[in-house]
């Protein structure tokens, strides 16, 4: 592929071998790994709905309940493999799903033939099982203004050039995950808009490394030491990136959506709520590793996991709780009439809403029971701890419990890289905020209704309104 | 019937009008009447998975993950519509669901008849459309001795006395919901036995006015309203009973378990796992009429339901909190080979962890957004407001938005009575407390698993135990 | 005194007697006696800064922190020995100490003589050691206009004549802690109010039987249980009563604003700030009886208090957070130039937050540790429990641990009581609401100073603004 | 100075200049400079209780509850000027305070000079206003095992020869706060010793350069941007420091216990004491600058920060908390004989468990205010930020409200410093963990007192007593 990735100033000949970029690969590689073995071969391989092939279960349409449950399944599974992110087999999946429903309507609607470019994409896509990952977020820019409104129109991705055989785009797509792992990238269109906005109303597919798009990676906590040898992180990790589309041409066979600003609300409101109510399954098995971690802290410091026991059931019933709630916007959703499953949204947003707060519980409690060097990592470098005068030293009063220093300082770094390192994902606002969820409880919730049912049971019979004057 | 409950000395002739039973009557027939409503019927009504006739649905087994979700959909229909729990159409329901799949398990084993006594029973209780309460908790005695090791053995309901044509039993069943509005008590033990507690390892069906059998309702907060004229209390409400068996007999008919101690473990996991999950649905229900009577109670102020929409929303996330995870629990369930359906027993019980927390949060915020005269229903009485002398004066004074004092005091006192007054229906500790749903968390909680998961991705590679003389 | 007290549509004779109000008096006079006992004389008892004679405390003038702190140990003691409000001794003696200030204000200001009437009032009344309830919450009508905007004025306290020996107020104070305790009331505007509202700055103290005065005992939870006999109610308890004044004559004496609105918001942030940082020892004090009820339930139970350690550890941490805070409040004040002492406005107002919130977990974690029959005391009734024929049997079937039935049954009816019964209360809007703090805490918080703090640390130079159309 | 401190495999030469801990040295002197401005002089300044000269104020005696208010306001400034620790202020400050009591007690058990030495040391100390970095924490070992049964004796700092003219100690300080920064550090033991432990008993105070003490810099979160350029780090920040003792030589004027275990448990009371109520400053200053950093990037977004009100509100009621508390500790505090003041126990550690817990959720609200590029500090690094090839891209699209994106990058990496980086000062372990706060609530709660008040308000009369049995 093009070398189209940076970091530091510097280009990225290779995404496998580069230190900023080999870890996100590493983790995709032991993912696919798993599909060899018996046990998870039936998480990761299913059978493709459009040929009846076997192919990656990333590159399915998700058409049933356990469909969409296997997605949150395997999630989990990536994170107790890797540790953290693992982005290329997520939204990407979860774009193009959303892309199947809506390109039908589209073209119910008018004629185009999105659905069939999609189709054919998909079909191609499973066959050679690439790595899809996927890109919604905006740069955005001034966040009180429309996308038409800004003063630089290009902080929205945007079509700047219609021709016969395709378009030409412009803007950039930040905050990318995994991008570098990937093979394709799957573009939707950053928010729902009118019809002042059709510009950017826009979805696509392209290669990686295609001409005209430049790849900065972010710098994330402590990703220094991703440059350095030893210890004092791990060989697997996220990444994320910022994506830079200069007048990139792309062509009709792989475009979905372009101007078709009335159907942006349901790309919204079909992605968050699926991606949402699967992002459960990413905190819930972050977590388990920092259960994992806190259990081999307090051994390493030579005490029994079970002093900790109320913390660690607490740290268990967040995972389930992000888990389960997620599952439950699976059970309560419904089929699209183009065949894909749709979460729940005023469940699958709830849970948003916890996967921004409980990990930081979750969190302070493998910190707490890790102890002081847990907590921000506060030990020596992995040079001093080898280094050949004072190293010795350190080795001696690093020991704790029945193991090596090392062990317990491997272990320490898992904690610190998991709750305040590089391995933190980015649950908070990936996917979009909680205070974005919350709308969408807001505008779910039948107030009116709930009033009623009240009233009621009070034996209210008069009308209690609203006052007439009162805004907010 | 005849005439065996009891409440404040005197003995209750017609449930129907004692003002201490027909609140929880009312509640009853008010649900029955919502199957009457085409938008109702059918989730009131199903088809027996028996005889293929329609039956009510709370007489019917659940085999399937939306059998179950439709027992969820159910109980939050049923707090909308009385703002309380309808408790017959709930642990009985469950308890001989769960019975379905042990009494198969214990012929199997030992070729009794359990299994096709239960399956005539509940064929002729289909087609009669009987109200069927469950009883589980027992009196207990000390917390800190087994069953046969208290001092006075009757604490835990047993059998005393094996005939040819059944059994005697005798015991008390403690804090058993609804019993005074249901046509049938159905009996499971209350605790996981071992071969010394076998006398107590039981499970039967009586008539709710069987001989022997001296029921007396328990007194609840603020429950002398209940015997009072005006608005103070509404026309809906709970009740809870107190099972004294005195030497009760039971026919082997309707015997289902008498001394198989080892299959008490399963009908404890079945039943708690799907009540457990079930529940959230309960409290999502009363939620709601919270949400509801917060909205009234700001408009009954003068202001705007709006003003405080944080913590509406905050109400309406913990509402759908416990819905998800119990359709999560129920989702990530699985079928027994008896065909009734199971849901998810680690899930389930994170959802009690929240059943036991949430609803507290749900009722703070109810309390704030209503104001003091919410918060301890603090206002003059029904008989001061209309007391000929002073009453204008509470009248006028009580008066505040655009409705009438009236209809203000109403609503607080739906409020007072939701949060802290006779409709709170206990559900920190109905159905098993959180500490017990923590142990199960525990138990399912694969530590050493995770253990693992963090070792490998820190490369640890010796082995972390916990030291030896760790205790605890 | 004259009977103008009622309740449930009757006139109370003797408050001392009347099961309405025995207990509020029982309360009071049980912490009165303390000040016989050596070891709580120091607390109780005080020398008068103004005739240096020994006084009851809450008849004092608090000049220093440590006078402030007595007051939240006092309080603490009273929940201590009752469980409960005891506000005869909290709002007027904190209302007179604030009025302390603001009439020396309004006297330097125009040359009235407000404040040697409040001298020698309060000398007369420390000499005679007078229970003094104090008066804040008009009943205020619609919440979204103010006083003078209301279509029925009365609804906020106004003065509607003035004479030349007095002046004539009507309205009315809405749930007035323990008036039917009280000798006298002293009365504050319930406001910051602005010129058009002049009408309603006032205060003043009168006789709690006073002509014109009508007093309606307000309802609380189970409530209907003072009327009854036995241990379903404990002897002690709060009351809170709603004041319709029609027309009442205040002589010029006893009169300490009339008009002075510009003086109404000192009196607002004194008394607010002051009651704020004190009133987190009502909630430690019976969140303290609260861990004494649980212990006891625990052992009632059959198990050691030690079961619960953690949660216990938590109610101990609740209780001494917001005495803490309270303390801090206190410490972080000022002396006012009339010489009393004012807590700290940001802190004592940060208090109440938590004195709305954290009561709540404390109530729970009660509930928790005690079991079912504590969560709503869901047991038959004391009349049940005696009951001849079936009392026996409810007796052998509620005796747990090492104790009688009845010491099981009262320690479960006390920490009903306590956590959703008739010794609620009522703090979360007491002295003003959790979000009128939250607005204290917002206008004491140097947003834009904090902003340049971290602009500086940031390195940022150039000026940071809020947009100019944001609104909100 | 001598060169004893390294980092990352080389030794230090000079700390003022070195990349290593250059930041650190800037707090202290950021902060000390303050002295010379009017507004903070009389914080920074006091007059010695020992001399009656003007001192520094952290080489002062604290005597009052004003003084030791006087150490938080100093802790909030300190975090206001420089974002993060400040520790050469506070620990060493802190422990000489301790032993001025503890020295006493034990001079007037054994007739030993220590207090003697110790008020000769502190007016040298006053005189030349040095830093006094404290060390309390050991390595500690095995956490389950004391100090007498390592089977490394070393893991606590230890006396290993005792000499006319002094003693020889050996062993290490673990993770001790600003030790780069300061002139000399003050030894405190790590716990409460009996006598098999009384080798570990010992306090002293050495020059930060003494021969045979190799210092080694622990690694913090993103801590290898502080040898980097740019804007991606702030010019201030903490450090922690490994101290080995090998064999160090201190003289017997330096030394104030040594062996005197009996006097080991005052040093933790009263330590713990009053760094637990001063440190809720810490956090409430590091938390203040947090909502700077929020409303800064509110609007580096484009927004009002008003639209994030609710969420700032509760941040600074987070911060106002643990100050109040503090100050509330302090206040219910009292002096020791030897003069100086002492904190309140049972309030301090109810501070410290929120110390360790409110930040996580300031730091969360600080996040969730900022957006993506806060929560993990997601752009590009300061490198590609400035690259010539691509760093225009990412500035036109880092640009958002109405200022550069420069200004708003480096908002956002100092909000991920303060949340997720290397200004985390490490609250939680600080000073001790939260769960040996929890055991001194405990220890402090009168569980037996409460139960008691209990008993009496509930009229139960019987003794209810833990069981026999009961263990745990």
């Amino acid at each position: 592929m093009a070398a189209n990735i940076h970091k530091n100033g510097e280009v990225i000949a290779d995404v496998t071998t580069h230190p900023a970029t080999k870890r996100a690969v590493e983790s995709h590689a032991r993912c696919l790994d798993l599909a060899r073995l018996p046990e998870y071969q039936s998480l990761l391989v299913t059978k493709s709905t459009l040929t009846g092939h076997k192919i990656l279960r990333f590159n399915s349409l998700m058409c049933t309940p356990d469909d969409m449950i296997a997605n949150m399944k395997l999630k989990r599974l990536n994170y107790h493999t890797t540790g953290s992110c693992v982005g290329g087999m997520c939204v990407g999946w979860n774009a193009f799903n959303t892309m199947w429903a809506v390109t039908a309507d589209i073209d119910k609607e008018s004629g185009s033939d999105y659905h069939e470019n999609l189709k054919k994409w998909l079909i191609q896509t499973e066959a050679q099982g690439l790595l899809v990952s996927g890109a919604l977020t905006d740069a955005k820019g001034n966040r009180s203004l429309k996308a038409s409104q800004q003063s630089d129109l290009d902080v929205n991705l945007r079509v700047v050039e219609k021709r016969p055989d395709g378009v030409v785009v412009r803007g950039a797509k930040n905050m990318i995950c995994s991008v570098c792992a990937s093979d394709e990238i799957f573009i939707l269109p950053g928010n729902a808009y009118k019809e002042e906005d059709k510009d950017f109303a826009l979805s696509f597919v392209v290669p990686r490394d295609i001409a005209g798009l430049t790849i900065v990676e972010a710098r994330r906590p402590s990703d220094d030491r991703e440059y350095q040898n030893g210890f004092d992180v791990p060989d697997t990790g996220p990444a994320q990136s910022y994506l830079f589309f200069e007048d990139v041409f792309v062509p009709n066979e792989r475009l979905f959506m372009c101007g078709e600003y009335g159907h942006t609300g349901k790309v919204i409101q079909y992605f968050t709520a699926n991606y949402r109510a699967c992002i459960g399954a990413c905190v819930s098995g972050q977590g388990d590793v920092m259960i994992g971690a806190a259990v081999n802290m307090a051994r390493a410091n030579g005490l029994s996991y079970k002093t900790f026991m109320d913390k660690l059931i607490q740290m268990s019933a967040n995972n389930e709780t992000t888990y389960g709630i997620g599952a439950g916007a699976i059970a309560l959703g419904k089929k699209d009439d183009a065949g894909v499953w749709v979460a729940d949204s005023l469940i699958a947003h709830t849970n948003k809403i916890h996967v921004a707060t409980l990990p930081y519980e979750t969190k302070r409690l493998c910190q707490e029971i890790g102890g002081g060097i847990v907590e921000t990592g506060c030990m020596p470098s992995y040079k001093d701890f080898t280094n050949e005068e004072y190293g010795p030293l350190i080795r001696k009063y690093l020991k704790a419990g029945d193991c090596s220093a090392e062990s317990r300082a491997r272990t320490a770094r898992l904690a610190e890289w998991l709750t305040i390192g590089a391995g933190v994902p980015g649950c908070m606002h990936g996917g979009g905020s909680p205070d974005g969820a919350r709308l969408v409880v807001r505008a779910n919730t039948p107030f009116e209704q709930y009033a009623e049912y009240a009233k009621k049971i009070a034996g209210v019979e008069e009308d209690l309104k609203d006052p007439v004057a009162a805004k907010k």
